[in-house]
Order: C-alpha cells, then sequence, then structure tokens
C-alpha cells in the first residue's frame, strides 16, 4: 500500500505493537523428512502467541529474491525495498552508526596493496587487522578537501567508510575498484553532469590518500564503492503516527531503525538485556522493534544446533511478552539464513502474527510446515505493517 | 488487472453471471474458539454453491485497509478503489440517487448553529431533523448564480448535498468546515488556478445562503466538505461487454452500480423482492449485481444473532438461482462488518465463487474457516471481476 494514503488512515491511539525480528530465522530441514531449525527448537511462547494468532510467511523482497540486511529490514519496517533503495556506502555508515546527515556522500572503503606500477596486487590488502585500518583511518583524517568536511571512519579489517559533507553532492558516480587484480584503480567519473564537481572532489581526496599511503605496508592504497546519500525516508511518526523504539544490539539495525526514525534506546548486549530494556520502556513509545543476531550469524556458519539454540534463547525471553500484554505481536525474521546454506536465502520467512482481533487459524505452533496452513497466507513483507496497524486498530476508514 | 487490457480480451455472449454482496459479511468468532456469523448461519443453499465451485476470501482495497462502502464496492466490481478515487460529495449525492452528471460539483453539506460573532456553536445543528432539512433545502434551492444551475438537495437528520452544474468547475477546493467548535467556517480557497473561479461560486452560494439562513434557528448556518467530481469510470459494457443490472434497495449501492454504468432496475424492499426481480428480468441481461444491506446494519449494531439471520434470510431466497442456472455465481460481501468490532473492518471478505468451470476444491461450505482451505485462495478484490468472465467463457486469448 502507498506509504502517501496510509498516512492519511493511520492514528495515534496507545495500543502496543511489538515487532520482534530473529535475524536469518528461516531454515531448511537438517536432512530428507527432518524439521527446519525453527521446528526443532522447543518454543512454547512462541506456540502460545501463535495459538492467540495467526501464522505464515513473508516475503522481504520479492519471490526469488535473496535479501541483504538493508532492503529485508526496510520491507518489514513497511517500505518497498525497490522503491527505497540503500546504497552499499550508506549502509556501511549505518552498520558503525556514523550520524549520516541527508546531504552526505557516503562511500565503502577497502584498503588495498598495488605495486610499483600502480597496479592492484591484493584488493583487501592481505585483510589486515582493524587496528592497522584505525591507524591508517586517522592519518586520512588530516586530508583537507575545501567546500567539504571529511569523515573517515574505520569498520572492521580492511574495510571503512568515507563519507564528505557539504552542499549539492551527488552519488551518480562510478566505483574505483575495478574487481580485478592486476588492474589500476579506476578513476571516479560522473554518471551526470550534476555529479561532476562530486567526482573532483572525491578524485582529489584519492589523489591525497595516495600520497599518505605511499610508504605503508600492505596497505597502500584504497579503493571507493557504493557512492551514495541517505534515501529519502517518510518516518514512522509521519506515516504509521507511532513512538517507535528499537532495541538492538548490533550498529547496522540500529542505523536502519533510526534511518525511519525510530529511537534507538539503550540496551545491553545479551537477549535478556533485550528483554529488560523493553519492559523497562513499555511506558515511553507504541511501537517496538527488537531485534536478535544470533539466529543469523549460525545460520551463516551453517551451524544448525546453535541456530536452534539461539531461537529458544529468544523464546524464553519472550515470555515477557505475557505480562506485557501487547495488542499485537509479530515475531518474525528479515530473511531466511538456514544453516544448510550457510548464507542468506530467498526463502519466505516464517511469521507468527498474535493479536486479539486476528480471526483465529486453530494452529498452535510456530514453525515452516505450520506457517503454510497458517491464516497469514504468504504476504510481501510490506504489508506486515498495514495490518498490524489495523490490527491495533490504529487505522481510520478508507473513503465513505 | 489493467482496465485496458481486459477490454481488449472480454466478449459479449449468452452465458450469465450473478455476483450477490452481503454488505458487511465477514465477522469474527462470537467468543474463543467459536464461530463467525456465518459459519454460524445455516446456510443450505451456499454450501451448495460452495461444492460446486471454490471459495476462498477477497480484500476489497489492501492488507489492513478499512474499506468505505464506496471504495469497497469498486473493488468488488473491478475498479481499483486507490486509483478510482470517489470524493464524499459525490458518494452523498449517489446515496440519494442524484443523477450525477459528469461535470457536476459535489459537495457534502452540514446545518450547523453560529453564534452573533458567526462562530461554530454546534457543528451539526443540534442534530436537526429531517424535515426541517427538507424545508431548509427549498429555501435554499432560490440561490441564483449566474452561470451555474444548483441543486441543494435534502439527505438525511442536518446533512444535505450541495450540487453545482456548469461548464469548467473543478474539485480542488478546501473544506470550509474548522472541524472545531468555537471557530469562524472557512471560506472556499482553490488548490489549483483553474479551480479560483469555481472556489468564487462556492463561496457566492455560501454569502446567499447564510443571508437566508440567518434568522432559523438552530440551524443558521451550513458547512462544505468533500468537494469532487464524478471520477470518469470506463462503463461495465466498455471494459466487461456485459449488459449489467443491479438490483438493490438502498440508494447508495443503486448510485455506485450507475457510476459503472449497471441498469439500475426496480425492485421491492425485501430480499423476497430482490429474488424475485432477478427471476423476472433473467433475459433481460447477462450479468446482475444483487445487494443486500441487512448483514452489515446487523453488524454495525454489534448484534451477531441479527446477522446470522440476515445470512440465513439471503441464503434461502438463493434456493431461486438452482432453477435459473447461471453459469458464474460469486457470493461475497463488499467488506467485513464483525458485529465483534461493530463497524466495518479490514478482515479478508469471504467468498464463494461457483461455476462449472472453476477447479474444484472440495470444500462443501462457506463460511471463514472453510474459505482459508478454499482453492481461490486470498485475492485482491479487483481480480473477482476477471476470474467471473473468464469462468462463463467471456475471454478470448491474450497474445497468440
Amino acid at each position: 500500500m502507498d506509504l502517501n494514503v496510509l498516512k492519511d488512515l493511520t492514528i495515534a491511539t496507545p495500543s502496543k505493537i511489538v515487532l520482534m525480528v530473529m535475524d536469518g530465522l528461516g531454515g531448511f530441514p537438517s536432512g530428507p523428512g527432518g524439521k527446519t531449525e525453527l521446528e526443532t527448537a522447543r518454543t512454547p511462547n512462541f506456540d502460545r502467541l501463535a495459538a492467540g494468532g495467526m501464522v505464515g510467511f513473508h516475503q522481504p523482497v520479492g519471490p526469488g529474491i535473496i535479501p541483504g540486511s538493508g532492503p529485508s529490514h526496510l520491507g518489514v519496517f513497511g517500505y518497498d525495498p525497490i522503491q527505497f533503495d540503500i546504497g552499499r556506502g550508506v549502509l556501511e555508515a549505518l552498520g558503525i552508526e556514523f550520524d549520516l546527515q541527508p546531504a552526505d556522500l557516503a562511500a565503502r572503503g577497502n584498503f588495498c596493496s598495488v605495486d610499483s606500477e600502480g597496479r592492484i596486487t591484493d584488493r583487501r590488502a592481505g585483510r589486515i587487522a582493524t587496528e592497522i585500518t584505525v591507524r591508517l583511518c586517522d592519518k586520512l583524517r588530516a586530508i583537507a578537501i575545501p567546500g567539504v568536511e571529511v569523515f573517515v571512519e574505520p569498520v572492521r579489517d580492511y574495510r571503512f567508510v568515507l563519507v564528505l559533507r557539504g552542499n549539492g553532492l551527488h552519488d551518480d558516480l562510478t566505483e574505483t575498484d575495478p574487481q580485478r587484480e592486476g588492474l589500476h584503480p579506476l578513476p571516479v567519473t560522473a554518471r551526470t553532469d550534476a555529479a561532476k564537481p562530486s567526482a573532483d572532489l572525491v578524485n582529489e581526496f584519492i589523489a591525497k590518500a595516495k600520497e599518505i599511503l605511499k610508504d605503508e605496508h600492505p596497505a597502500n592504497m584504497l579503493l571507493l564503492r557504493g557512492f551514495s546519500k541517505r534515501p529519502d525516508m517518510p518516518t514512522f511518526r509521519d506515516v504509521y503516527k507511532l513512538r517507535a523504539a528499537a532495541i538492538a544490539v548490533y550498529p547496522m539495525y540500529r542505523g536502519l531503525a533510526k534511518l525511519v526514525g525510530m529511537d534507538v534506546v539503550p540496551t545491553g548486549t545479551t537477549v535478556e538485556d533485550e528483554f529488560n530494556t523493553l519492559r523497562e520502556r513499555w511506558n515511553d513509545f507504541d511501537f517496538f522493534f527488537v531485534h536478535f543476531k544470533k539466529t543469523d550469524s549460525a545460520g551463516e556458519d551453517g551451524d544448525f544446533d546453535r541456530k536452534v539454540a539461539a531461537i529458544e534463547e529468544v523464546d524464553a525471553g519472550a515470555a515477557a511478552l505475557f505480562d506485557l500484554n501487547p495488542d499485537v505481536v509479530i515475531v518474525t525474521g528479515d530473511h531466511s539464513t538456514p544453516a544448510a546454506l550457510k548464507s542468506h536465502s530467498w526463502h519466505p520467512v516464517p511469521v507468527c502474527f498474535s493479536a486479539k482481533w486476528a480471526r483465529p487459524d486453530h494452529i498452535g505452533e510456530f514453525g515452516e510446515d505450520a506457517c503454510r496452513r497458517g491464516g497469514l497466507g504468504t504476504i510481501p513483507a510490506v504489508n506486515l505493517m498495514p495490518l498490524a496497524l489495523a490490527h491495533a486498530l490504529k487505522m481510520t476508514k478508507y473513503g465513505a
């Protein structure tokens, strides 16, 4: 549903919605005839939530599309991930919780190695340690470019973020990484006339950085990719009339939540911490996005049992919900990360949608098989928020 | 499906389609583990229709959207309710079966009370009786505005419709109702340059009306909202090649049917009258929209049992269908009005789609639980008409 249409229909009410995202929740059977991670996990609290609502699947971006974390979260937040394109530079900046301003131009950077002719010998500079990247970023911060402020922020290993802050910056720029060793880094070129001054500024930065790095080893050069600016997003407050809180341990998800106007509230590092924060801040907000990371990490590592354990840990914490008594609880993932595939996948993501006003589907368990029989059906991720608002009685009539 | 695409595919044939709309049909269980209104009702005829076809749900406007009667009917008629926006003025005019012309500018009016300073003291003039509104409308008809014809038509209680008929009228106008008491009515302003002359005409009407009403009590002023013109709709005949009849007791639904080019045929006031009309006019048309109101009224009143009885009454009348032997019968609602919510709701609407050429789903009952398992699935309302046409063999091939 068009966000401009939704905006005219939503109203602020005291009812409360909790959106629990277990990263990479969707799974795959451990073997022929076997169960998925979610089906294997003992989840008495999720099952109880399922019994008080309906289950089904969501598709984060579209059928067959393997979503990255940025698009998949946007989808679950109700923003069409195709329409709201988040560039890699912006995503990398969000991932370190850099406070990106609307006019900022961000790029994802790699330190790399070049030979005496300037040809790339290693696109990742031997995967240098983070502390080296921290030191090199410090040196690059000395670069002054007239008219713009320069930020060079370490991420992890050989990766960093470059942000230029100034007026009139454009992101229609080509990348400098030729994607192959043995070649020279490419100059940045503008894809539009308007972007030409921005290309010049970035090339000036690169020239100065090359000079500063020339005696370093092995990281004596850098590559820049994914030039992008923050997409202009309507906020949760504008569109949904929600005072929304994000409870997330990892910076990337806090950054994504900030992008749509959620308040990122301080929390600890454990699942227990996150549920404690939910309890403590219960009266301050009417929407809570709670993000759990370990399910995805275990899936990426191909560790079926660890993913099962991560799901059970979140289920145990979810017992807290029954005291808080939210009007709508959605338990889902942002995408699937089956341990069997060791990576994000395109498989639809299980959803448990619990609400007093959900038409019952008489299913009292949460797992992929149950979801297929569920009353929610398989829906685009962007439909979750309108449904949550409706079931929380936060929608007015469309037309008379 | 785009109506322009459909238009090139549909053909006129003698096959017959019946679309029965029980207003607000979709329901909600009476209590935990209970049945909905439709599941509670004894519906041997609907069950027999279900056995000869497939069941499922439709979504009138979109997931989570609570549809008004205008948009929901347009959806069922196959017209995207977001694309074809019906303004409140137009809907109010349809509701009294005013014969709105394409160039007419319609507004919804309220009589109100103002104090000696002109500030609103009651936005509904103490909810004056309809007969007072009839008398006041008679007086306002005396208003002459050069270049336009003026219609002032009573609706009910304190409500009336204003229609200006003339050339070049625009509806990009602001409303005069400040939505709060203690304030002055607002002047009408144009949102576009093209609408400025229309704003002047409406303001002239308001000034003259103020003069006429000034000694009335309590209705000594009026407020105008929802300025709108009839949307330019392709007709059932154009798009679907159907000679379509509308059998409906209430003016609003007759008006909506007229908007899409159906012939509104005279009928009585009871369900029996409506089925008699269907029988009598069987040979004159190849599409019949039959509307039943009582299900919605009962739902709005929160009267579960009365809604059950209203469904059973329509089911009894539907026995007539087995003699007529239509090629396609659709039994559905325009939206859900669960008695438990006492209002329109966003819940998908049960559909019984009976047709010789429907792939059987082996479900022989009509109710929300059955619909969830049905072969139709949960589809946008606008898909119903193309499916009806196809199952009635009124479609040609798309492409070679």
